[in-house]
C-alpha cells in the first residue's frame, strides 16, 4: 500500500477560503475580527510563528495587533497587559506566544486569559469543556486541526483503534479527549515515555498520532498496515551536513499507512489555520 | 489467583479518621468545615444519597447544611441560591445533587459554582486542570476514590496498561486523565459502547475499570490474570425474586483478579470520603 497524503497546506487553504467570506461578511456589516498577539522577549523561533500567524490574519481579513514584551518584562506588566485586553471590546482573541521566559508561570497566564478570547484553548475551562463533552467552545488548534484532517479522509473512525503518543497538555491530551467524543467514537490509548512496548500499541492501532518531539521514533514498520498516520513531530535534524524538518514517524511509513500526514505541509499550517478559525468564531459570537 | 479484596468501606474509614483530626483541629483553631447540599424535588434515591453525605459530614465533624429546593423550582431560584453561597464566607462547599429535574441544565449550573467551592469537581476548569496535570485542586470524588484504591494496593501503575470502560464527564474520562498522569504513569485506554471488540482488550489489560452501569456486562473470564479491577456499577438487579446490587463486572472475576473491588462496599463509600476530602481541602484553602 502507498498512502494518500493529508494536505495540510491546501486544506488549510480551504478552511481559509470559507473563513474570508465569513470575515468580509462581518467587516461590512461591523468590523473585522481582531487578534492580538502578545510576545515577550527575543526568542527567535517564536519570532517566526508570531510572524506565520500575522500574514495568516492578513490572508483572511482578520485585524491582528502585535505587543512585543521585553525580555526582562514581569508578571506584573504581562497580566496587566492582559486585563486591558480582557475588557477591550475591540478585541476578540488573545494569543500569549509560547514559550515565555522561565520566570513566568505559563498555565498561570493562561488562565488570566478570558475563555472566550482563549484562541489558543489552553484555559483550563476551555480543556475542561472537552471532557463534559461540549466541542463547540474554542479547542486547542493543533487537535482541532489533526481532527480535521482525519476527517477530510472520509474514513469513519467509530470503534476504531486510536493511539495517541504523547500527553501534553496542547496537544496529546486534548486530541485523546476529541477522538473519545460521541460521535467520533474512537477507542483512544494515551501512550507516553513511560509505556510499554510502544510498538505492539502502533502495529495494533487503525490511527496513529505521534506527538512526542523524537525524530523518527516511530519505525516505519510499525505502522499498521492501512492505518491512518498523524504526524505532529515537527523536528529539525542535520542529515549528511544539511539541516531538514521531519516528524516522530520515519519515513518510508507510507508503504504501510493508508493515510499521511506530511512533515512539513502537515499539521502545520493546519494548527494556524485552526487559530484563524477560532479568532473567527470568538468575533462571531462577540458581534452576534 | 483468587483475589484480594480492595476494601472500599475501610479505606473510607482510614481516610475519615484522618480527615477528622484535621477538622478538629480547625474546628479549635477558627471553625469547622461547612459544606452545603442543595437538592431538587423529590427523587428518593437523590435523599438516600443527600442523607449519606450528611451523616459522613456529621461523622468527621464537618458541618452540613441543606437547601430543599421544591421540584417545580426554576433555573432562576437555583442560580440565586448558587450566588449566595458562592459569596457567603461561611461556605466552604457546594454540591447540588445530581440529577436535577429534567428543565434544568446540569452542566450549565455545574459552571456557576464556583471552581474552589466545586467539592463535586464537576466544574470544567478543575477537570480541565487535570488534562493541564495539576491535580492538587478539587478532584472528582469517583475517580479520585478509584485512585486512592489502587494505590491503597502498592502496586505500581507505571507502564502498566489501564482499561477504562465509559467516557462520562463524572467517572470515565477524569479516571482516564487521572490514570496518564506524571507520576502515575499507566497507559490507557478509553472504551464505551462504541468500541469493537471489548473482550480482548479486556483480557489485554493490566487494570480494568469498569463505569457503564450495565450489571455483569464485563465477564469474568475476560479478566487479565493478575489484572486490578475497580467495579464502578452498582446495578440494582431482581435475582430469583429478591432485590441486589451488583457490579458492572460479572461474579466470579476474583478467581482471575489479583485486586477487585466488592459492590457494594468498593468505590461507593470511597466517593463519599473523597467528598470529604475535597470539602476539608476546600476550607483549608480558604482558612490558611
Amino acid at each position: 500500500m502507498v498512502a494518500s497524503i493529508i494536505d495540510g497546506k491546501r486544506l488549510g487553504a480551504e478552511i481559509e477560503e470559507e473563513l474570508k467570506s465569513s470575515v468580509s461578511l462581518m467587516a461590512s456589516s461591523s468590523r473585522a475580527p481582531h487578534l492580538v498577539v502578545v510576545i515577550v522577549g527575543e526568542d527567535p523561533a517564536s519570532h517566526v510563528y508570531v510572524r506565520n500567524k500575522e500574514r495568516a490574519c492578513k490572508r483572511i481579513g482578520i485585524r491582528s495587533t502585535r505587543y512585543d514584551l521585553p525580555e526582562d518584562s514581569d508578571h506584573g506588566d504581562l497580566i496587566s497587559l492582559i486585563r486591558k485586553l480582557n475588557d477591550d471590546r475591540e478585541v476578540d482573541g488573545i494569543l500569549v506566544q509560547s514559550p515565555l521566559p522561565s520566570n513566568f508561570d505559563e498555565i498561570g497566564i493562561t488562565e488570566m486569559i478570558r475563555p472566550d478570547k482563549d484562541v489558543d484553548g489552553f484555559h483550563p475551562i476551555n480543556l475542561g469543556r472537552i471532557v463534559t463533552g461540549r466541542t463547540d467552545g474554542m479547542l486547542p488548534c493543533t487537535p482541532s486541526g489533526i481532527m480535521r484532517m482525519l476527517e477530510s479522509t472520509g474514513e469513519s473512525l467509530r470503534g476504531k483503534k486510536a493511539l495517541v503518543i504523547g500527553r501534553s497538555r496542547i496537544v496529546g491530551m486534548p486530541a485523546a479527549l476529541l477522538l473519545t467524543q460521541r460521535g467520533i467514537d474512537a477507542t483512544v490509548t494515551i501512550a507516553h515515555s513511560r509505556s510499554e512496548d510502544l510498538e505492539s500499541l502502533c502495529r495494533d492501532s487503525d490511527i496513529l498520532i505521534a506527538a512526542v518531539g523524537k525524530p523518527g521514533m516511530v519505525r516505519k514498520e510499525w505502522v499498521k498496515e492501512g492505518a491512518m498516520v498523524i504526524d505532529v513531530g515537527i523536528n529539525r535534524v542535520e542529515i549528511e551536513g544539511r539541516s531538514r524538518l521531519v516528524g516522530d514517524v520515519e519515513e518510508g511509513a507510507s508503504e504501510y499507512a493508508k493515510w499521511i500526514t506530511p512533515v512539513p505541509g502537515g499539521v502545520g499550517p493546519m494548527t494556524i489555520s485552526m487559530l484563524m478559525t477560532n479568532t473567527v468564531r470568538a468575533a462571531e459570537s462577540r458581534l452576534h
